[in-house]
């Protein structure tokens, strides 16, 4: 990946500071006559908005999304469609609440990137941590709105599966639920566990990690390739890019260390129209790189948040010691917010993977002897 | 990644197929007046070489590596040097053994990528999984040899750090015992009892997953960028795109996800010349995707071999019901093989990223206030 | 070059339609620390500017450019600078004149992207030319201000030098010229026959063609690379991606092809610190791919403009016959505004190859012998 | 386009010194299931190798391919395909005759790359150019021969049009004429005055340049993009690439500039199947970037070759004075091998575009209103 670029037909740049007057992304290569709204990248960014739940930054940002470039209507259907050119979409920065930035400005706060910037850049924008906010992933998600639309009758969808040491019970995993909790989580009962939980932890000045898991379906069979252009291996960079993510798997990832072989080999029966129906999906969907067919299955682990009220050893950027610690409006759990945040990045590599393969291959599937 | 080539500035591809004439790679952008000779290749190689013990495939591959191009003697030294202009190095495969490959020419092998494959592209290469064999891994190890070549006093070492569901005792590693067993093990008593577990394995016509451990010390600060070019992004995908990994961790990955701020954060005090010292490295060397001089800390997953006795359930091509177990010379733990291939990743990573950095910084390191 | 990105490590990706609500490019890899004001590029802007003569459309596109990111206060010097993050530069469009688009909705105008368009993509925004229209170039002299400043001591200059079949006299050429005519032309003479030619043409309702030259001087030696990296081969790229560029030369270019060898050979004597002094520059300051030190000289054609009063054959969208003739407000000669974007794209181009040879070479000159 | 490498799509990447013991070439993203022998490439090969007549060099390279991967049988029709996998070609270098360097080692031959790759590399392999001999060449060649296999109903064809100041009268265009004297030159009677006129300039030990031309015909329309992935842009790139070219023209390229609008558009009438049938070509096939199914028409200009046995003055590397002239075994006039070789570029430019085009836009043509 650049430094602000990724994919490689279906690419995404993103631009813009916590801080500064706005942030927003160009989407290059989306193929055209695709209908899109605002309201559908709205949508998206409304998920992953801050200041929704008390479980959440309390800084106040609509993310209103404007689209200044790539759609016009298209007039045998009435409705708004892209063209083939760039999407431009914005997002102003509204509540850049003035504060004392004195402290940040001058140390280094663990576990951030403070001090990696400067001495990469020799300077950096240190209000509410410039570039490396979490807010650049705003963009992230309005892309992967659009990124949604070009693989079709594909479903992609996220769940937190862990905070803490504490994951969820996955037999009772239940999409709806995540619709109606805080937490994104698929187990009620581990959401109403989290709440009294994250509470805790807030009162402590503290913070969490947590593993989110992101499914997609109706992925299909061939996107990839086998060497270096695998699947997998453009996801878990897709997902390592995320602020703040330390590990990524697919399918079983660690657990499949552990396993013998023939625990792990998923096996085949014949399926409908002679495609194998598989009997397991250890393998999260991709074998040799490319999709199988099954359901793509990936998880990442997100750090605690670094801003905590705990103070910590840290250094000014003159090398005298100093102790800092973050009153701001920070999420206790950033793992939360990047649920959708994770969906999107799963949903432009998918769509880059649709339009990569189609290029060497064409529309069709090839297929040896059906 | 584009399908064979990685890298940006440093940029690797590879061909071969594993009974093709010959498999290899074509380095660019290697900076110029480098010293090389084919010694420092093969040493490399002959790490990763197949047959030397009695725990990896018994194909007998010398893996001898030629340089076509891109050096040149430099008179001032005698030495032969690299000349900036494209290295290609070529292996030609010796011991393609005249087999029946009719069972998996007509079958999908269940948790490869025979299947996918053939759904993708209309036709592969069935003799010894073609493209998608692990030999292919010997051009990543010649690469990484160049590799290692470019960032300035970097040191680039790999352990086997678990084997199935057996880790290691990290308080006995010792990087010198990673050269005296077969399994690049740190920890002499974990060593011995793989031994025994792997010949138990064998027995039973099974096979077992790993975990590898890959640390890169002497990485200066300031490699990576902030948002798609982390510099752990780049190292994940590097690592994803090795045959059979199914997960990769940077520093304290997935258990960062169980620990609160005050844990996860790396404290700092004054250290020499106005850089900190960080009193710990739960971040793996990596902070908001830039280096901070710390060890880069590197974990990936390898699943079981795929290629086992024990016969599983599939599929014909034709879509009809197949039972296939595999009888060939096959690695019991791939995994074990994966450690001299993830350390050639880690090193072209790193060797990317030294000049991706130059390129935007320059040679000196940008620094604010010393 | 990428749909709508090009360079490789100063990467520029511009999006916007004439008649959307804004245009702008997102510059990415830009060196930290370069000192950069609104003022530097709203100065470039000015120059590319409709309106400011009677020889150019009359649209009246103030062309305001805001940064929304990428630069911050260097506290040393108080002045803003760039971070090294990425530079979104935003102008909205103000003039979009409402006006009857119903003939070239429907109707493809010859010259014109059209009908392209509509085949490739099956829809486009049709007014103004959508995203083909030379509203683009105004991106590309915003990115072009902020490349001019990357490659230190470096001046990029352009100049009309033919108009029609009208060249200028090379002998009266005058750089202080260019700044006083609306002409870009460095011959005074000329200057004030083009003012009447152009008069005679635009009564005419018709059009005219154009040869520019842009000069870099102070290119430092070494920029490019010997095979398909070359210098000449990305200026070419960028200078025909210019709206209506037809034709590319680098020193003599198409004259190169009359001469024999002895006259096209740049004898070399002794200069400064060892450098050769070049007797002359046929080869236009690049050799092999390489700038060797001379100024960079290139040229580019300029067809007319497509869009004429006077009626051409055409077919419509439908494939009935139809007459087209343009009545909107368009230059008589697209080459005379072409010039500030031929200097930026070379701005661009050159800044890419100064830190692609940093990367691989390092801040000082590789020399053999000094 | 990086250094070595160049398409995004179908992406070629080649190696080789001209006196090294091999050159050669990786070429990735081929579409899977496409007919290709050694006997293809060879073909083309064959048509750019020296030695084949008093005009081109002696030197004796016969120039045999090897395809090391990424072909197949199909057992469907027992014919060689290729495989979608990296297809790697390999071209020994057989006639590296021993020979004095001594003079080339340490004065900088004026018009070639010698002084530039010094200043740039601070080494250079001087042994008949290293890198920068036309024998690279070779390589773009035999990749262009798996190009042409990729656009359905291609033709891609070249020819000399003329030598030093001597064009051919067009006229007497006969595309037969091509194949049967020396110089690529399709009218006969300028093809019987260039065999004189060059050897004269052999006599004199001199040389000079030519101006070449190619028409893709068949191109379906729709490919390219309308900024920066222009298809003229991408032509002109590849073009300029090629050694000792120094200017690119597309369709009427530089006499465009001498057209008024009128005499410039290309008007359409009604074609087949609501397609406009186009009245002239002055476009050269290319509107706003993107082919509209005309012939695609490029020419550019070689300067003469620099190898030359009169002398001139230059220095030597430690910068001294000297005089070099050249005994070796050149081509007196070098773009007359060029024809080949901008086949071959233009055939991969066109097959990278094609694949670009069906990822954004689908197999099928998008056509609005049929």
């Amino acid at each position: 990946m650049s430094h602000n670029t990724f994919g490689h037909l279906f690419r995404v740049t993103t631009f813009g500071e916590s801080h500064g007057p706005a942030l927003g992304c160009v989407i290059d290569g989306c193929p055209p006559l695709i209908p899109l709204d605002v309201a559908d990248i709205q949508a998206e960014l409304d998920r992953r908005r801050p200041g929704t739940s008390r479980f959440t930054t309390q800084r106040r940002e609509p993310d209103e999304v404007k689209i200044l470039s790539g759609v016009f209507t298209d007039e045998r259907t009435g409705r708004q469609v892209t063209t083939g050119t760039p999407i431009a979409l914005l997002i102003e920065n509204v509540d850049q609440r003035s504060k004392d930035y004195s402290e940040i400005k001058e140390s280094y706060r663990p576990g951030h990137a403070d001090y990696t910037y400067d001495v990469k850049y020799g300077i950096r924008d240190y209000r509410g941590g410039g570039r490396s906010s979490a807010r650049e992933t705003a963009a992230r998600v309005a892309a992967g709105a659009v990124a949604r639309k070009i693989v079709p009758g594909i479903t992609i969808r996220g769940a937190l599966v862990q905070m803490g040491p504490h994951p969820i019970n996955r037999e009772r995993w239940d999409w709806d639920e995540v619709l109606l909790n805080p937490f994104f989580c698929p187990d009620s009962e581990a959401a109403a566990f989290y709440a009294d939980y994250l509470d805790g932890l807030r009162k402590d000045g503290s913070s969490i990690g947590a593993v989110l898991e992101i499914v997609a379906d109706g992925v299909p069979p061939g996107l990839g390739a086998p060497v270096y252009g695998k699947l997998d291996a453009d996801l878990a960079a897709a997902l390592m890019s995320i602020n703040a993510v330390k590990g990524v798997e697919i399918g079983d990832g660690f657990a499949a260390a552990t396993l013998r072989g023939e625990e792990n080999a998923d096996e085949m029966r014949p399926g409908n129209e002679g495609a194998p129906t598989f009997l397991s999906n250890h393998a999260g969907g991709v074998l040799g790189g490319i999709s199988s067919g099954q359901p793509v299955i990936c998880r990442f682990a997100v750090k605690p948040t670094s801003s905590i009220l705990t103070p910590r050893a840290s250094v000014t950027r003159k090398g005298a010691e100093a102790e800092v610690s973050t009153k701001g409006r920070h999420d206790p759990c950033v793992g939360i917010r990047a649920v959708p945040v994770g969906e999107a990045m799963v949903a432009c590599v998918l769509a880059d993977h649709f339009l990569r393969h189609r290029a060497q291959v064409g529309d069709g599937v090839a297929w040896p002897f059906s």
